[in-house]
């Protein structure tokens, strides 16, 4: 078998069987494929596209190219939730705790990674104490206990993801529905998932800028999921707009907290509801999806999911405390609010641009080398349809720093104000099954 | 300017401005982008094509990329004509002499290469004595003089195409017009010629199977030319079956031999006057196409062409009185027949076949290290349409070893004999001028 043939057959639109597919990622891991054939082969995928079949094999060929985490001594369906990523999405931070409450096993396996605002890790490191320096014994046990855990990537996860999504980078191939669905359902799969719900964001925002384009990633996505048999469906949500309030590490950390109290924000707080119920449904933990909300409503009125939250914090050796006083998170010194400065409806947040303004104070990484400042952030006081009037707060600024100019600038740009009444984009769009 | 934004802008189907097909060819020339880009880069090429300013623009940058010819110290118009290659063309050999007996300036830089038979140098050194290692000034001398001179392949011509062209054989994306066009052109121009006559060969022995795809190539070299100052036409000729008699390096030099003095095989003759008559009116050496031919029969004629072509060999230290005494030229040990097996009507002869078969008798190179023997080869009896009978010769073999069955057999398969009359197919299907 030949590469150069094999980009030849992918470049005359013709269908790669198993053992071709495993032979190309075989030998670009172990680096007997040049990158300038992988990276020819990956333009000839944009152009031509993969079969539902293809997809699937690309996807298990990845993940056979490193380690697998075998979660099989959790009791129970583990159910992995995945969003494709968006601005001040606080739904995992409020999910693991919120399913967990109802048994259903959450072993998340997080990073730290670039970004608006840190990872997951990064934002449960503002609570006092916390760490996921555990070993994958004392994971397993601490999942089987609490039913939640999160611990940090190791292992040598889908090196052909990593080595390919590295190179798609700069050839200009990342926007490629076989090639995204592949990369994201690889790490999933590696990860250990019995069943994936997936969050797929749409709009100004989002990677996926229309629902056509989400939708046609969230099919690809749940047709390799269940080939290669992991029960996984998708929800195509809102990203026209942040998700929430709060963008910034210890903002979300109380954002969450909020949100398991039943006083979050409406539009985060029906995200949750949704993507939990169809994880609780799938770990088969309620018999249909209105019987699985009624239950996620239950254990947030209850307490018991506030409850699972601060069990699960003290139990990596954090300040579970923080639930009950928020105020121990870190605080920012200088706080402000950003007005408008006219009348009218908001009509637009670009969420990229707030993003950017909260990286600015310091709650991202721009490099892998920068460090982020937990307690700085952005809250939203009003988000798209609210009616505002000039002079009128409508973000707060949490910060570090006297001279914020900049960032006050970019919020303003990031908002629309129109003088015409405008109705709220939709939160959920579709749902996607197999 | 960074490559990953122009990949993705040819991957869009957008079109590349000057400055930036210069910035890629430039950096790619010098290193600084790397293979794999470039690979992303000629694969979106292939799918999205380029328009006819893309083409000139990258052409000429791939000719600006390295050294170029000076011509200018010659007298007159300097047109060069380019094959795009076949099995058993020995138009060049023919129209050098027989163009520079109506003084046309023939300044022909030539290589040796790989394929069936040796270049046009290797044929050439089947005369005892001549020699290519010549100076520029002595080369400019000798054109200027006799009107015809050939040297070797000197300084560093189109490096970008030379990379390019390695990079694109590995990652399936040499069958690619823009990228052929471009290649081609800018080695004709960078050596150094006023006006260019493309013979694009087409059928199973060609590189363009299709008359359509000969068309497109023929017309995207002859736009690019002339787009750029030069003036350009093609020819599409007929390559289902070899061209003339000889496929071997000496048999070659006695079949121009004869060609020049009005006694060679039909097609080939043919076929130099429709080249010769174009390469003649582009150097303005004639008012029209037909007063170009008439001139050419002339020289052909009284033995000008062939008094030009002793000349030319005898200034390279070659012996001249090769054109009068043939015999003079390597001879091969081993000189016999094969038969056609049945009676019918010769329907088709393979070209890449029949080249193989004197390949394996030695008259070309599988490799830059292999020898070439001058003196074997093959002679064709017997051209599509033409009648044969059961054991009649349609293939002379010479050989310098007696062990030749491999080469009987692979020849027999090149033949097809069909029971049904055969029509010739026609030697040139079309001109393509600007």
């Amino acid at each position: 078998m030949r590469m150069v043939d094999l980009i030849e057959k992918k470049r005359d639109g013709k269908e790669l069987s198993k053992e071709e597919i495993d032979f190309i990622i075989k030998n670009y891991t172990n680096g007997d494929i040049p990158d300038y054939q992988m990276s020819a082969f990956a333009m000839a995928v944009f152009f031509q596209d993969m079969t539902t079949e293809e997809r699937a094999n690309f996807t298990m060929a990845m993940v056979e190219s490193g380690d697998q985490i075998d979660l099989s001594a959790i009791e129970g369906i583990k159910v992995d939730k995945h969003s494709t990523g968006g601005v001040g999405d606080t739904t995992t931070l409020v999910l693991a705790p919120l399913v967990a409450a109802l048994d259903v096993p959450v072993a998340k396996m997080s990073g730290r990674g670039l970004g608006h605002t840190g990872g997951t890790i990064d934002k449960l490191e503002a609570v006092e104490g916390f760490h996921v320096e555990i070993t994958s014994e004392e994971f397993i046990d601490l999942v089987n206990k609490n039913k939640v855990a999160v611990i940090g990537q190791s292992g040598n996860l889908t090196p052909a993801d990593k080595k390919l999504y590295g190179l798609r980078d700069v050839t200009a191939t990342v926007n490629s529905i076989p090639l995204i669905a592949s990369s994201i359902m690889s790490k999933k799969i590696a990860a250990g998932a019995d069943a994936i719900v997936l969050d797929v964001k749409t709009g100004a925002g989002a990677f996926m800028k229309t629902t056509e384009e989400a939708e046609a990633l969230a099919k690809a996505m749940v047709d390799i999921g269940n080939a290669v048999g992991r029960n996984t469906m998708a929800v195509i949500s809102d990203m026209s707009q942040p998700l929430g309030f709060a963008i910034g590490n210890a903002l979300e950390i109380k954002e969450a907290i909020d949100t398991l109290k039943g006083e979050g924000p409406k539009d985060l707080e029906e995200l949750c509801y949704v993507l939990g119920s169809h994880m609780v449904y799938l770990a088969g933990k309620a018999e249909t999806l209105e019987d699985a909300r009624a239950k996620l409503q239950e254990v947030i009125k209850n307490g018991k999911a506030l409850e699972v939250f601060k069990t699960f914090l003290s139990a990596q050796g954090g300040d579970g405390s923080v639930v009950d006083n928020p105020e121990k998170l870190p605080q920012a010194k200088y706080v402000s609010d950003i007005k408008a400065e006219k009348d009218g409806y908001v009509s637009e947040i670009t969420a990229n641009e707030i993003g950017t303004a909260a990286m600015l104070l310091g709650a991202g990484r721009a490099t892998k080398e920068s460090e982020i400042d937990l307690a700085v952030g952005l809250m939203l006081r009003k988000k798209v349809g609210e009616k505002v009037t000039a002079g009128e707060a409508i973000v707060t600024m949490y910060s570090n720093s006297e001279n914020n100019e900049e960032v006050a600038k970019k919020v303003l740009e990031a908002y629309s104000i129109s003088s015409d009444p405008v109705t709220a984009p939709p939160l959920v769009y579709k749902e996607i099954k197999k």
